[in-house]
């Protein structure tokens, strides 16, 4: 960004569009619509307002590189997630209904390659970047604002910043709806699976579970209290270890769907039974969770729906436009299926 | 392909490179030089070429609107089959390592709005478009020509046009494999549960299954060979019927693996376990495959080498060079996990 003072103003300082309303004494959305070229707006007013933006060297986010790229980048941690697609449907629905094109690109594993996603962004153009649940450097968010690029983070993992628009799910409420649904069903020995400690969103859903027991007057045992990767080998390890302990669980709040799916399998070598002899609950609602044998109990995020409106939140301010809240959380949902019943022995169902 | 003749020359009509280096009496990859402004050419030679160029009218498809936009457009039937982002990991990979960008966009369900994605295409601009087992027609395929975009199809459902360049996977061989090892297990009453008639790759892999029985000495019996959807719900229909009917197969070879999870569902309200008392094949190795309640036999599809290959042969399309071949198939592989085993009552572990 041009600097008036030299020395003072860094790349990164430029006025928003709201400064420049307040300055004009007109409201935000006229000074929008002379910015983006619309017809509606007085001739005087549209003068003050353009000397004004001249005068403070307003650059539109979205003409960065001197138009409109017609294009928003969605960056992925590896699209080797199911649930990537997902967001990916609600991001693409989105971009179509606005004429845009949405680009995919992936940071690599392990970040063996951390700079290659920004310079990726720098080899076309873009007007914004969606990121999903991706790890990101202060390095990383200080290159994309130098760029001036517009940036909403999907489920963020950690915030860097807290002022970082973001989208996410109600990861704690969801916790709470799994394990009332299991102390409904007559549980009280109850085992979690949590994702790797240091996610946002993997404390929440643990600290849910842990609500919801204490509510129920049920004990917290730190012994059935596990943290997985997210992925199936998490759940499936954990899920061994539990199931082979003395006092074992008779229900398992597995975190993820793909956790649960490792659940079903270590209850398989045991020859223990879904949902007569064990029951379990995912967290995701991934699209393969109702085509499991027997189809899967889990609390629904939307991910679509989370991708949609983070697609939208990243249209607002390619706009120019301020957004109503900075960090939206969407509601999850408990899908009651197939893997919840009432504990062994207690209707009858024990093998 | 250019006609000289004024009214025979429709806007499809240009000159390939290679009639250009043939008629300049020069090396293919010596027009592709001039074309894509590389420096190392001899100027008398450049001169020739460019005038040629001039002459015949030739317009490089990737500067069909003035430049290379650093951009193609994936266009999948539907962002929700799980073998949608393998095959897009691929396509990232390489164009991540070409520094160009992969859009996505998405076909909407039964071709509810059929035009929309060569509208969604016009919207930005787009150097060559991947075409994901989506049904072209006739029209569609014309107004791609008529813009001048290459076009490469993965995994054809139907050809409309035999020179088409499109990549796939060795379905029939792949079909043979599967056969061959459930044969090999001993079974003996293999039932075959295809994708829709239609598909040229279901087909394909039911031709398979039924030279390899052939092959075997065993009598292929139509009432044990199904039509699915390739999605969950065409497996377990498919499998309640075949598991239901009096002489039960043994073995079931489902097509997909989404309809081998249809089929482990309908067995398992059977309260018919996997592999003890019914084997299961799947096609397609989904991530998901490795992950089931037993693993998942399955006939592995190269997805992500697939899109990798398509995006390599839409870069040389791009480039103006001409394919080495236009159909390309990669080669599957059966992949043995634990939902094959020997019949009942061959190894002792019947129920």
């Amino acid at each position: 960004m041009p600097a008036d003072e030299p020395g003072q103003q860094s790349r990164r300082a430029r006025p928003t569009l709201s400064e420049i309303a307040a300055e004009a004494g007109v409201s935000l959305p006229t000074v929008s619509k002379v910015v983006n070229g619309h017809a509606d707006v007085a001739a005087s007013t549209r003068a003050r307002i353009e000397q004004l933006l001249g005068e403070r060297n307003y650059r539109h986010p979205g003409i960065r590189r001197g138009r409109h790229a017609g294009l928003i980048d969605v960056v992925f941690n590896g699209l080797d997630s199911p649930w990537a697609v997902e967001i990916l449907r609600g991001v693409e629905d989105w971009s179509s209904a606005h004429g845009m094109a949405a680009a995919v690109s992936s940071v690599r594993h392990g970040n063996a390659r951390p700079a290659s996603w920004t310079s990726a962004l720098a080899s076309h153009d873009t007007d914004g970047v969606l990121l999903v649940t991706s790890e990101l450097t202060t390095d990383q968010l200080h290159q994309l604002r130098d760029e001036d690029i517009p940036l909403v983070v999907i489920d963020p993992v950690n915030l860097p910043e807290p002022d970082l628009p973001s989208v996410g799910a109600t990861n704690w409420a969801g916790g709470i709806s799994a394990i009332d649904h299991l102390v409904s069903c007559g549980h009280t020995r109850i085992a979690a699976i949590g994702g790797p400690e240091s996610y946002l969103c993997s404390r929440a859903r643990i600290d849910g579970y842990r609500s919801a027991l204490e509510r129920a007057g049920l004990r917290y045992d730190p012994a059935i209290v596990r943290n997985g990767d997210f992925y199936h080998e998490g759940g499936f390890l954990s899920a061994a270890e539990l199931l082979d302990s003395r006092d074992r669980p008779t229900a398992i709040f597995a975190g993820s769907d793909q956790q649960a799916l490792g659940v079903y399998e270590a209850a398989r070598q045991r020859g223990l039974r879904i949902p007569q002899d064990l029951s379990v609950v995912g967290f995701d609602d991934l699209p393969v969770s109702r085509w499991l044998s027997p189809p899967l109990t889990t609390v629904r995020q939307p991910l679509a729906e989370m991708g949609r409106v983070a697609a939208d939140m990243l249209g607002t301010l390619i706009e120019g436009l301020p957004l109503a809240s900075r960090r939206v959380e969407l509601a999850t949902e408990l899908v009651v299926r197939g893997s919840t019943a009432p504990p062994p022995g207690q209707d009858g169902k024990r093998a």
